[in-house]
C-alpha cells in the first residue's frame, strides 16, 4: 500500500509561535481512508528547503498532502517550489483570477496587484477552487507521486480537502470510499460498565468502528463506518446506533456535540416547564452551563449559591437542626435545599449540589469527593450519592453533571405531559 | 548560523492519535535561545525510516533534538537507529541501569526484563539522566551535528531540555545563555491604549523583549530577558517591570497565571471581608470563578442569580417600579441589585451584573453586548457600564471579569483598613 507525506510549510510553525494541527486532522482523514501515514515534515518559508523536501517526499512517498505558502505575499514559496521542481513555468489561470476578483469585490475591497499570483499554477497541474478564500489548491503529479498543495487556513484546508482532494483520491483508488460518522452522548455509569454492554460492538475489527471517550464523566460512543457510499454508511450506522440506544436506555442523552444543560433545556422546553438552582459545592456551575445556552432565559428563573451554611438557612430555608445534625454534606440537605429553592424561586422543578470539592474541608466520614446532589418537583424530593476521585475542578464539573443529569432523568421518565 | 532540525517518533502521530506538541515548545525554546528552527519532522515507529531520517537531518542541520522512541517496547526505535546510522554498538550503561531498577523499586513494583534496553547507548554516546521516568536521553555528534534524543513524554521532554540539554548547548556556545520570562496581568483597559503607554518598550529590538496577548479582555504583558546568567537576566527584568507597573497602576492586577478572582480573594483574605454576588447576564460564572479558588468558602458566601426579573424583585428586593421604568439592563437595576444582595447575604461587599449576551434580546436602545456592572459596600453603590463586541460567552466572560475587576479596585484603593 502507497504511503503518505504530510508536509506544512510556514516560519510561524518552526519558529514555535503556531502549533500546527493541519497534519493531525490529515493523518486521521487519511487513518480513515485506509492510507497510512509514514512522515510529517514541517518547513521554514526558505525556497531551497521547500524544494528539496518536495523532492525526497515525492520520491519515497505515493501521496504528498501539502498545506500552507499558497498566499500572496513574498514568503509564499510553495508554487514557485512546485515549479521548480518539475521545471514547469507557473501559468495564468483566467478562471481562478476571476474567482479571486469577484471575491475581494463581493467584500467590497480592492484587489491588490500582488494577489495575481495566486491564480498562477505549475504548467499541467490542475486548480483546486477555494470558496472560503482566496487562495486555490494545486493538484499534480511528480513522477509516482499524487501532490495536493492546499492553503494553511485550517478551516479552508478542511474544506478543499473534503470537497476537492478526498474525491480525487477515492477516483484514483487511493482512498477507500465515504466516511460517516456518529458520536452518541451517554451520562450516569462508568466507562467499563458501558463498555460491558457493549463489547461485541467495541472489539476491534467491527464493522462499523465503535470507540469510546471519557469527558468529565460523560461517555461518548464514535461510531465510524467506511463505505463506497454515503448511503451504505449511514446503512452501516444506523442499526448499530439502535443496538447502543436500546442496551444504553436512558443513559444516553443526546448525540454529536449535545451536552447535558442542552438535553436538559430541549426537555423543559418540550415540557414548558421552568427550573432553578440551588448550588454550594459547584458555586455556580450549574448555572452558569444553564445560561450558555441562547435563550435559557424563558425556562430559567435563577438560583442561590449557598456557600455559606447562613445562606442556605436564610435563604433556602434549609432547618438549622438538619444542618447541625446531618451536616451540609448530606442527602437530607441536598434535599431540603433543592426543596427550598422550588418554592423560594416558585418554579416547576429545582435542582441542588452539596459536598466537599477540597483539597481541604474533609472529615473521618465525609471525604474529599464526596457529593450529593438534589431534586425537587411538585411531587417531592430525591436526591443521589457519589464519591468522585479528582481535583477540585474535576469534582465540581462532574458534580454539576450529575445535577444536571438528575433534572434530566426526571423529565425523560415523565414524558410529554406534566411531572407526576 | 545553524539551523536546528526536530524530529518526533511515533506512530501515535503520524495516525493522527496524537497532537505533537513537543516540536512547538521546543521551537520556542530554540527561538529564545537565538537558534533558527529549518525543519519539523515527524516519524512512524519503522526502523528504515528512523535511519534515513536521522542521516538527512543530521547531514542538513547542526543541531537535531529527537522525540520519542526511546520507551522499552519493540517498536521504540531511536536508540537502534542511532547506532545503525552511526554503525556503532549499542553498550550496557550500569548505572542509568541502576537508576531505572531503583525506580520500579520506589514504586513497589518489579522491573520488566525489557526495561533492560533502556540502559543501552550506541558507543561514545552520553547518556542524559532522566529523573522523571525510567527513558534516560542520548546525547551525541553524528558528522559535524549535536544530537540529543528525548523522551516524547512531554512532562520527561521538557524536563530533560531544560536540566541537560540546554546547558550542553550554552556550554558549546550554540545557545546564548539563560532566558527568564515574567508576565504582568491587567484589566481595566483596552489593548491599544495599553500598547500606547508602552510602545518604547514593545518595539522591536528592545532589551529585554516585550510583548501583548490579549485573553477575555485581560491583557498580559510578557517580558523575556537572555543574559549568560539567571541574575543578569533579572537585572534586565526589574527595572522594566518597574516601569510598566508604574505607567500602569491599579491596571495591574496579578503575575504569571494569577486570574482576578485570584487577586480579589487575595485582597479579601488581606482586609479579612466577605463578599456575594448579584448576577443576571452572568448566570453564575462570577461566583463559579470565585469557587474555583480552594478556601474561597472564608470569605464567599454565596450569591444569587437573578435571571428572571421576578428573581430580582423578591431575592434582591430591586423595586418593580425602577425595573419597569429603567428596564432590567441599567446602572441603576445593577446598582440595586448589589445593594440588595449585600443586605440579604449580610456580606460586607456585593458584586453585580446585568446585561444583553445576545443573540437575541437586543432593543433599539439596548444593543447585544450592553453590561453594566454593580458593586455596594458600606457606604454606598456604583456600577461601571460597557458595550462588548463578541459572542454570547465572550460577553458573559468578559462582563465577569468587569465585576470582579470592580471589587478588586475597591479594595485596592480603600488600601489595608476597612472600606471607606
Amino acid at each position: 500500500m502507497t504511503k503518505a507525506e504530510i508536509i506544512s510549510v510556514g516560519t510561524e510553525m518552526t519558529s514555535g509561535q503556531t502549533l500546527d494541527t493541519n497534519s493531525q486532522w490529515l493523518s486521521q482523514r487519511l487513518a480513515e481512508s485506509g492510507i497510512p501515514v509514514g512522515w510529517h515534515t514541517t518547513l521554514a518559508d526558505d525556497l531551497e528547503d521547500c524544494v528539496a523536501a518536495f523532492r525526497t517526499a515525492s520520491a519515497r512517498a505515493g501521496l504528498v498532502l501539502i498545506t500552507g505558502g499558497l498566499g500572496p505575499t513574498l514568503d509564499d514559496l510553495t508554487r514557485e517550489a512546485l515549479a521548480r521542481l518539475t521545471g514547469a513555468d507557473l501559468i495564468f489561470h483566467q478562471e481562478s483570477f476571476d474567482f479571486i476578483r469577484q471575491l475581494f469585490e463581493r467584500r467590497q475591497r480592492t484587489m491588490p496587484a500582488r494577489n495575481r499570483v495566486q491564480a498562477l499554477f505549475p504548467a499541467g497541474a490542475e486548480p483546486l477552487p477555494n470558496p472560503r478564500g482566496t487562495a486555490p489548491g494545486i493538484w499534480m503529479k511528480i513522477g509516482n507521486a499524487v501532490i495536493a498543495a492546499m492553503p494553511g487556513v485550517p478551516s479552508e484546508m478542511v474544506g478543499m480537502f473534503n470537497d476537492q482532494v478526498l474525491p480525487r483520491l477515492q477516483q484514483l483508488g487511493l482512498a477507500g470510499g465515504v466516511i460517516v460518522r456518529r458520536k452518541i452522548n451517554c451520562f450516569g455509569a462508568g466507562e467499563s460498565a458501558v463498555e460491558e454492554k457493549l463489547q461485541d460492538l467495541t472489539r476491534r475489527g467491527h464493522v462499523p468502528e465503535v470507540g469510546i471517550t471519557v469527558h468529565d464523566a460523560i461517555i461518548s460512543l464514535r461510531i465510524l463506518a467506511r463505505a463506497p457510499t454515503r448511503e451504505e454508511a449511514e446503512r452501516q450506522i444506523w442499526p448499530v446506533e439502535q443496538t447502543i440506544r436500546e442496551r444504553l436506555g436512558t443513559l444516553v442523552y443526546g448525540v454529536e456535540e449535545e451536552e447535558l444543560h442542552d438535553a436538559l433545556l430541549r426537555l423543559l422546553a418540550a415540557r414548558k416547564l421552568t427550573i432553578s438552582t440551588a448550588e454550594s459545592l459547584t458555586g455556580g456551575m450549574v448555572a452558569q452551563r444553564i445560561c450558555q445556552v441562547p435563550g435559557a432565559s424563558a425556562f430559567f428563573m435563577g438560583g442561590v449559591i449557598a456557600y455559606d451554611n447562613r445562606i442556605k438557612q436564610e435563604l433556602l430555608d434549609v432547618p438549622a437542626e438538619m444542618l447541625a445534625q446531618c451536616g451540609a454534606v448530606s442527602s437530607q440537605v441536598a434535599e431540603a435545599m433543592a426543596r427550598g429553592c422550588r418554592q423560594r424561586l416558585k418554579t416547576d422543578l429545582a435542582i441542588s449540589t452539596t459536598g466537599i470539592a477540597g483539597p481541604g474541608g474533609a472529615t473521618p466520614t465525609k471525604p474529599v469527593g464526596l457529593v450529593f446532589v438534589g431534586l425537587a418537583w411538585n411531587g417531592g424530593e430525591r436526591s443521589l450519592q457519589y464519591n468522585w476521585l479528582g481535583t477540585r475542578q474535576e469534582i465540581q464539573s462532574r458534580t454539576a453533571n450529575m445535577a444536571l443529569n438528575l433534572a434530566r432523568l426526571h423529565l425523560e421518565k415523565t414524558g410529554a405531559g406534566a411531572p407526576a
